[in-house]
């Protein structure tokens, strides 16, 4: 592993056997990002691949494979974002911040859990540089029956 | 159109058929508005009109028509705390985000259509200043029963 | 009370019967702080005292002592993580936003007046400094069944 935080950002994501989706089209009159005193934020992402939706809501009985999956498609469209961006995501300086809302049941408690699929996604391919603050909230219903849909702000360079 | 975008916004909203409300008063133990770093930031803000409140939850089975409506109260109330902190919304530079919650039930899904409303509004009245990143959420209640609420970001002049 | 504000924030906080937790651990992998163009971002702080969380959902018919309690544990630990990073509450120039999750149900109404007990709590304690914007939200859930999920950002000196 000793290279690894040499090569490029897009490198490691290869590595680690994740895929940038194409740049992310705003579902709306809007746009998926704004740069503002050095700091670029996206729109809220969902947990979408291509046309395909991955639904919620999630409820405390059900595995929690699905909802790890969704809160990584939901870090890659925001990755795919900020890739468009700054061009690479070499010019990212650091991860500032993640809020994540999980749609679910009003007895399920393991937003955290969820979440925390975000987190390691961003800890394994930015490393240091990826240490952020994060909230998790539970909601009966996102766009499109979405699963998870996540907000991301990072530190230009 | 061609000297639309001359006039103040003030005129511009007028022209468009819309009708600014008085500053909103707090509603509850906190101020509408703060500025920082060149960035006016307001509270959250209810689909109310005077004393009265668009009231949610919505329903798949339901028109979008009062949720548009909520929407765009939301945006008009927002500009008015911008108005109050800045003297006139010709000292807004840009319109940065809009973070809106619908309160919805479970099976809602339009939340995207629901703020394009809100988009649409500041579109019109801002043009490219207005292009603004967008996070749309479903939640079980508002305030006071509200069916919208709205955050929004401007950069200023 | 003529000598109140001159005395440290941590002595304030003593003398209107408060207890800063100790420092909250991230439940999960990310960091509880983040310090960026001046401000002092959190991450969402639940109503959780050592190892017990205050839970929800707070109903229309449940009485608001609960929830007034689990408001004011979320600004303690805020402040907390806030001492940590600072050194020192002195060091907080002042209050810029809470943003304020309570997990009830669909019926319940009293958001504001839930949220209200934390932005009391902060202008007991800052003064002026504490003047904040607020959002409240009603959601479906909370991690680990929280009652109350809270952010806050601080000016820092």
């Amino acid at each position: 592993m000793d290279g690894f935080f040499k090569q490029s950002v897009e490198d490691r994501l290869k590595q680690l056997g994740h895929v940038l989706p194409e740049a992310p089209v705003a579902n709306g009159l809007y746009r998926t990002w704004v740069i503002r005193n050095g700091e670029l934020m996206t729109s809220g992402q969902l947990s979408r691949i291509g046309t395909s939706v991955l639904k919620g809501p999630i409820k405390p009985e059900d595995p929690l494979g699905k909802a790890h999956r969704a809160a990584e498609v939901c870090v890659l469209r925001c990755l795919s974002v900020a890739q468009q961006a700054l061009g690479t995501l070499d010019n990212v300086a650091g991860v500032l911040s993640l809020r994540g809302y999980v749609a679910c049941s009003s007895e399920f408690t393991e937003h955290s859990r969820v979440l925390d699929a975000a987190s390691r996604l961003v800890l394994d391919v930015f490393g240091g540089k990826g240490e952020h603050i994060r909230t998790a909230i539970g909601v009966s219903s996102l766009p499109s029956g979405g699963l998870v849909e996540l907000e991301m702000t990072f530190a230009v360079s």
